[in-house]
């Protein structure tokens, strides 16, 4: 086959949750030899720098508002790899943990494209990491649960069971979560979890930063709207940064 | 305050799964300008060659062969830090994922010493994506579960109950669990789980290599052993992965 012989590659590449220096070294060294990026929304610009040499196309999506639909951007990469060139499709955090990674790499595999996956830090644990969160504890908290929040547990059919994740794990983490975290808590509270569980929602690495630091109680009380994108992390551990203490403690 | 005019910082490093070229730009960045290092077990030897002018302190833990405790891991920071130097505490994966990192802000936090945590990628989803298997996939999996599997289900008291995560969660990660895998899967069978469940056991990034590929019933069955470090994930996603397909499908 000729491809055997070409060099060129699609790379799938996390780009990290917003500090353009927590990209990873590979990440860096493929973008400066990419001839063409496909980079998403949240990108920091400053990592689109390193790619002189590369058209850099915007392929973000928007709530509601898609400049190019999933199909559309496989097609791209395929496209600009059959034309010899270097692609670095760049995802914000890591290409797997809730991006379409995985996706894209079926699609290349089917064509026998050639293609690597390189990671990213994940916003889902370098966000509580920020604001000195440990999903994990000893003594506090041995396992996380992480789901997406973007079914409202009050309405239609659930992919996820908030009442038996509550219930399962010491630490709770919700992405995209945004808009239904008020109802997600009642969710929480009717599965048994007490009302002053403290939950953190958080932004950082991205601005405006967020941090809101409540009890279960107070986010339903409070009827409270965010923006996203935030991190959401609900259990103890919440008690063991300083902003919890700072916020609920030194205020008694 | 003395301390203010100082410019010197211990900073809590994750070094990534165990590729060098996965640590983050910042965490090369100060490991370049370090004075001493200490760095942890599984860290790659070709990340201490960037912390050129550094005094390299091993201080990793083997299971049950310690070389420091924590207590004078603690010490050590302690003290190098008031000698005016820059202190890097190397640690493999995230500093917070199952690390002590957090444990060390709190002593750090304690006496006003100027410290940083910047994240690594962690093997916890890092070492799935390089066999391709996604934690999350739409359609087949919303939400991941992440346990320690240092404690055999079958003995003593509990801190990881496998039986709620099993039915809570539709992918399941176990760190730390060569040990106690084979009574952890008859914990989940008990718990409802298909006996065909797919589980990948899983090293990358470090030598040997390990990919094993299992239905809950075979890991039962087989008695298997497994040498840690290893992450095991459990769940339809592992069928995703080319591996599965042929190590299940194929021989069909």
């Amino acid at each position: 086959m000729l491809g055997e012989y070409m060099s060129n590659k699609v790379y799938i590449v996390g780009a990290g949750p917003g500090d353009p220096e927590l990209i990873t070294l590979k990440g860096l060294k493929v973008l400066s030899r990419a001839d063409v990026v496909l980079y998403d929304r949240l990108i920091p610009t400053e990592l689109l720098k390193y790619a002189r040499r590369a058209e850099h196309i915007y392929v973000g999506k928007s709530p509601g508002k898609h400049t190019f639909s999933q199909q559309e951007i496989i097609k791209m990469m395929i496209e600009y790899y059959e034309k010899g060139l270097n692609v670095v499709r760049l995802h914000g955090g890591d290409p797997f943990l809730y991006g379409r990674g995985f996706e894209e790499v079926i699609e290349l595999r089917k064509r026998g494209i050639r293609y690597e996956v390189i990671p990213g830090i994940s916003s889902i644990y370098a966000v509580p990491e920020r604001f000195e969160i440990p999903l994990v504890l000893r003594g506090v908290a041995s396992s996380i649960g992480i789901a997406t929040g973007t079914e409202d547990p009050h309405k239609g059919r659930k992919f996820v069971d908030f009442k038996k994740l509550a219930r399962a794990v010491d630490t709770l983490v919700i992405v995209m979560g945004s808009r239904n975290i008020v109802n997600i808590a009642k969710e929480l509270v009717e599965a048994g979890l007490s009302e002053d569980t403290p939950v953190a929602i958080l932004r950082a690495y991205l601005e405006p930063e967020i941090k809101i630091f409540k009890t279960l109680r107070e986010l339903i009380n409070d009827e409270i709207k965010i923006e996203s994108p935030v991190i959401i992390v609900i259990g103890d551990v919440v008690k063991k940064s300083l902003e919890w203490y700072e916020s609920h403690i030194t205020k008694v």
